[in-house]
């Protein structure tokens, strides 16, 4: 495997929408939400390790997720799981890592990717991202991976690419926010708007380039550090300054405002997991159209459904169709699945009814 | 407390319309199906104590539940447990049992009563069981305690009683098996039909007569073994003989065949918490008319579901009505209230498909 392969994978989220599954103690990238043996951090990470050598593969995350992921990616060490001391959004946490990878390798070429996405042809996306690095090395470029849009989904960002090129790889003209139905309709009829999956790469010294130019502040403020990463001092330089860095997103802080943006169009399917509801779209169906996860089921009458259980329970469901229903120690839940980004909520609810060890 | 009194309490049943909580191992009368910290078997108990002594009641059941009932009633002695070896229906647990009374006290006034039923008022119940007691000392009758009837019930019998009569205890005309609906209309309309509740009330020697007089054969099995009840011998007997008796329900046995059958029409609000949906109409309601055994619950849009777990479980449940929500260990039942019957159906299902350990 090429030793300037390296990547960040992004494990700081909660998945509040797939309470009570994933719980702030527990998120959603920890479990195996599939049903396949791995959790969705596992598959992310072997996905990876496919053409990016192990030792390359960054963990970032929460300081309390720490235990979880040197315990679910035994494959990896300590120094591998960089840890947010606070949350900051993503472009600070990434920054922090380049930095920390380029002085390892100023050579590298990165790929950042979030852990809990399902991605369907893992060859093609091997591919994709190879042909991404290749770009990446011989131009100064940030590029993302844009998925081509099934329908006018209003609840994802979409990039819009410039028609001219005739190369895959295509200059970005904008960063669209979340559309409404109308605009996200006449994005699908003008063919040259992709999903933006979250999925960047670029090398190290390109995105160091790009928040030297957009965001001197933030630059500055990590590249301090600089004497001190990759060595006992990075722990208390980061304690001290990681919370002075701004909140701001990396698609806000770089990709946005940066004239060397590129998108290549995805030959995957994919899937960001973002609810119950694109889970179940995900899972094989029962005779009745049922997903079922940890659980052996007799229904009658019962179509549509989400179903989970945490020890293989048996659950008899009668007369109740496009339902989740989620049985988890001491949480039960019974909702309909068109309601499903009321979930969020519904947790919220609980801590505030049942105190904060439900949340 | 009158020496004199004795109750037999049947603990035999497996209630497997309560399925998945009532299982063969763990059935009905051993949960505390009401929420109230006390089991049917204990609340049962507890009522007959108040004017009954506790050495004088005796619990007929399954060599099964033996371990149960004694955990549960740590005021009983082992020889209070009167064991079936073998399934045969209530006449010839009560004829052994009548027996064995008789000979410990030939001036016994019995009472049999279920170990599962809901009685509201204590006080009218203690009255009415106390006035059949003193009717049967004075006469040779076989008695038994009428439920008002409510509405036109085509799950139970009745008891049809001699209107000449100005008496409270009132002459047996007949007993009649669960009547068709138009039936049973008929038989509110007429007014002199009672509920048959499995309660009764007689002298040893009463009882002991009319076996004698209508069931020969059985009684004279049972009748050999009286220099055997009450010492070591009786275990021995029991075993070699119980299984010859035949299996016939003690309303059939004498009381739709004797002449001196009398029933008294209670006076309290009776339930035989036959079914989820008694339980449900017997139980507190939430504000959104939900009953809740066990959970800790958070309802929107839904109401009149009957809704139990196991460790106070918190339950989310959104858009469903009049459910049966019973979430017990390993099985989860999601089931409409007006499909409660087929739940005994619906649990030999499990048991074919998953086995034996979910009966």
């Amino acid at each position: 495997m090429n030793k300037n392969y390296y990547a960040i994978i992004m494990a700081g989220g909660v998945g509040s929408r797939f309470w009570p599954v994933s719980t702030n103690q527990f998120p959603k990238q920890f479990h195996d939400m599939l049903g396949t043996g791995e959790t969705l951090i596992q598959k992310t990470f072997h996905r990876l390790n496919k053409f990016i050598p192990q030792e390359n593969i960054y963990i970032l995350t929460n300081e309390a997720y720490n235990d979880l992921v040197l315990e679910q990616l035994p494959e990896i060490q300590q120094n591998q799981v960089v840890l947010e001391p606070a949350m900051r959004n993503t472009a600070p946490c990434i920054l922090y890592a380049a930095l920390k990878i380029q002085k390892e390798n100023p050579d590298a070429l990165m790929l950042v990717a979030p852990s809990d996405h399902w991605i369907e042809d893992e060859t093609a996306f091997s591919k994709n991202v190879l042909s991404a690095f290749e770009f990446c090395k011989a131009n100064d470029a940030l590029m993302t991976l844009g998925i081509q849009p099934t329908f006018p989904n209003t609840g994802y960002g979409y990039i819009e690419y410039d028609t001219e090129s005739e190369h895959d790889i295509k200059s970005v003209k904008q960063f669209r926010e979340k559309p409404d139905y109308e605009t996200a309709k006449s994005f699908i009829k003008q063919g040259n708007f992709v999903w933006n999956a979250g999925i960047f790469m670029w090398s190290a010294a390109s995105v160091l380039k790009a928040f030297k130019d957009n965001q001197p502040e933030l630059y500055h403020l990590f590249e301090k550090g600089n004497v001190a990463y990759n060595t006992q001092e990075e722990h208390g330089f980061i304690q001290e300054n990681y919370g002075k860095a701004e909140n701001i997103s990396v698609d806000y802080a770089i990709m946005e405002c940066s004239d060397n943006v590129y998108v290549l169009p995805a030959e995957f399917d994919w899937n960001d997991l973002g609810t119950w509801g694109s889970l179940y779209d995900k899972l094989d169906k029962d005779t009745n159209n049922n997903a079922v996860v940890n659980a052996r089921t007799l229904v009658e009458d019962a179509q549509g459904n989400m179903i989970r259980t945490k020890d293989n329970k048996i659950v008899v469901v009668e007369g109740l169709n496009d339902y989740i229903i989620i049985d988890k120690d001491e949480v039960l839940l019974i909702f309909p699945k068109d309601k499903e980004q009321e979930i969020k909520q519904v947790r919220s609810k609980v801590v505030d009814t049942f105190g904060e060890n439900y949340s």
